[in-house]
């Protein structure tokens, strides 16, 4: 019997891979530009990093964590998601400390986990980049979030998206949403699902975020949060519309928006695209939001944060309807096809040398016949293929096709040593 | 109490993250001008992928396996190493189909885990980078491994380094090796270590791998491969070496080296650094070879391959003492100085349009005063600053420093259109 890939899991194949590095590189070009820097965790943390961010009753941690007792007996979890471990970092790391510059601004490409039976587009391993600033509380911390986010997306070239924003408020404020909410729910607390009815004990906003058909007839007349805003949170969000409003950022005040986590404070937002090619309804490919009191949560400083986070495999099924050019392969620039022996050391000796150039080549390791080593140029989509045998060799002459067109050159063996030179005529 | 992170398991902060983004950038660049293109498989894989691959003696197997049952009772595995996902992806996703071209040269960058006594050097999570190329048995497929084994090293600024080189012959070299070393241990069976003694019965070749005192003593004598290669085996040999000395790279013959895995037949060869400054003795830090019948033992089609593996840690360990300009920090272009709310909002704009045009910029969301302002532009090491205030904003001029020399330049709002123009004339 074959040896099979675990439940859930994926390989992402030579086919696919490059448009996933494509894509990896225009993020980290993007994040290095606005002095984001990446920060690495390991895999797997110690379970309670996630059951203390993510909040008991998140779905993540109630039903998605992928956790196991490692060999010493220790409750290890593998990652379900980015913000956590970062914390734990920067607390246990002492990134808090005045010698090190803030905001601390740093961005993350991970793997992440979850256990849970796989179902479409739910995978077992899945990937998920964030950024997180830490250390200030300035609305125009988090309006730098937002706008990274919007402009991110513009980049890749995601289109039909829409941002949707909402508010938390301060502490007090939730401390009276959470309480409405409960007088709202209570009354009706038989007729809601067990997730809900959980929830309503230990934290309530949830249920907003139910997809439970029972749950749904009671969140349209639910309180609003927006209700219970005070001067200051009003304030704070207010400024940071304005501010979005100023740059022409286009956004969507929803008050329904709560995120999938416990650990939000103040303002939260999700880009949602709406895009019938790709997904029934609108769905958010990525969200965020500020957390100021998480870094307490791991016995840090109180610190001030905001970030966001992006479904990887989401954004890819996105970007491979709108922008197919991420996804084209772009081949390699020579084959070097040899006839016999001394012509192959040959071949290696010029890969060497203009791969040293910059240039993508390759030769045939396999030493077929000419045939099928243009067989081969053709599925590496070389553009040119040059030729060697005993008489080029003898001569110091090359012989070079362009596959385009079929057009031919001669170069001489010295020529090699000025690619750039020798790549303006090649063009002609 | 504080959490903390996993024992053996280390956070790559942004300080450091930075040196290796560059080193891994410099290897996917260097691995896609040879046409290897990049596979990714799961970070955990069914506990038998390694079992099986890595051979059941072998320290991996016996002594190093993140393993463990997860929810669904199924024996799991953290993947040790590189090879064996990319080999059952190669039989599981049918990549051995004529209408993928041969061979298929792949590369890997990945996370990789070991569960062991965590000591100086030896993480529970740490990194692996490899290449693999299945489809040819020719002599010529071995060199270019190994060729481009040594161009990297060269490229990435190692320095100090030999190749070891050694064959293990074909199969029938193999068993009767296996056979002499059993007639030369088993007399002294007593006195070898209990691994060795476990090691006698299934695959003695590891002994010759041991790194126990009471071990080392037989091993100068104990008998060499090479006197047991048959002619193909030879000649086989003789031709990869031939071909290394044409393309005049150095090698070693070294008959003790056997590599730690089981799954190699063929051509192994190591890279080993030794500068006292680092380690003590000669120490390798890339290390591959030729396994034609993994694919096989993974029920796939017969199929010859070559690869090779770098540990990343040690990797980076080498380069930051002999290649230490790799590690150099280059800070931000631009740092936006502002003072008012207008200017802030300014700030953020001009921000965009300079990173638009590929620049790196910073402006501070946590609006300090001006002189805050101006630290914090030193510490991102930015080259310019400019500073934006109403007066600025009223005129549409902007004042730019440039930090090493505090030379100043006058430029008007409109000149940011095309920064490619301001920067000549901001380096004059």
């Amino acid at each position: 019997m074959r040896v099979q890939r675990p439940k859930g899991t994926v390989d992402i194949l030579p086919d696919e891979s490059g448009s996933w590095e494509k894509v990896e590189q225009i993020l980290r070009d993007f994040f290095k530009q606005a002095n984001y820097r990446e920060i690495r965790t390991p895999s797997f943390e110690n379970y309670n990093v996630f059951s203390r961010s993510s909040g008991e009753t998140s779905d993540v941690v109630e039903k998605e964590m992928y956790d196991f007792n490692d060999k010493g007996g220790r409750h290890i979890a593998l990652r379900p998601e980015g913000t956590a471990g970062v914390v734990r970092a920067y607390v246990e790391d002492k990134l808090y400390a005045p010698e090190v510059a803030k905001p601390l601004n740093v961005y993350y490409i991970e793997s992440t986990f979850r256990y849970e039976r796989p179902q479409a587009g739910r995978q077992r391993e899945f990937h998920q980049i964030g950024i997180e600033s830490f250390g200030s509380a300035n609305p125009l911390a988090d309006v730098e979030t937002i706008v990274l986010a919007h402009d991110l997306l513009a980049k890749l070239g995601v289109k039909k998206y829409e941002l949707h924003i909402n508010t938390l408020g301060n502490a007090q404020v939730r401390q009276d949403y959470h309480d409405a909410l409960v007088n709202y729910f209570m009354p009706v607390r038989d007729q809601l699902s067990d997730d809900s009815k959980r929830r309503l004990e230990k934290n309530p906003l949830r249920i907003l975020d139910s997809k439970d058909e029972q749950d749904k007839k009671f969140l349209p007349n639910a309180p609003k949060i927006v209700d219970y805003l005070d001067e200051e949170s009003k304030g704070n969000f207010d400024q940071i519309l304005m501010m979005l409003d100023q740059l022409d950022i286009k956004y969507v005040i929803d008050n329904d928006l709560v995120r999938g986590l416990d650990y939000y404070t103040g303002v939260i937002f999700e880009f949602m695209v709406e895009d019938k090619s790709i997904w029934e309804s609108a769905s958010t490919i990525l969200g965020g939001g500020r957390y100021d009191n998480l870094v307490e949560e791991f016995d840090g400083p109180k610190t001030p944060a905001v970030g966001f986070g992006i479904g990887e495999e989401r954004l890819m099924l996105v970007l491979h309807k709108q922008n197919p050019a991420l996804f084209e392969d772009q081949g390699i620039d020579f084959f070097i096809t040899n006839i016999g022996e001394k012509a192959a050391i040959k071949a290696v000796e010029i890969a060497r040398l203009l791969r040293s150039q910059g240039l993508k080549v390759q030769y045939d390791v396999d030493q077929k016949k000419l045939k099928a080593q243009f067989k081969k140029a053709d599925r590496a989509e070389a553009k040119y293929v040059i030729t060697l045998g005993a008489k080029e060799m003898a001569a110091g002459i090359l012989n070079v096709k362009r596959l385009a067109d079929a057009k031919t050159f001669k170069l001489e063996l010295t020529d090699l040593e000025n690619m750039t030179a020798v790549m303006k005529k090649l063009k002609e």
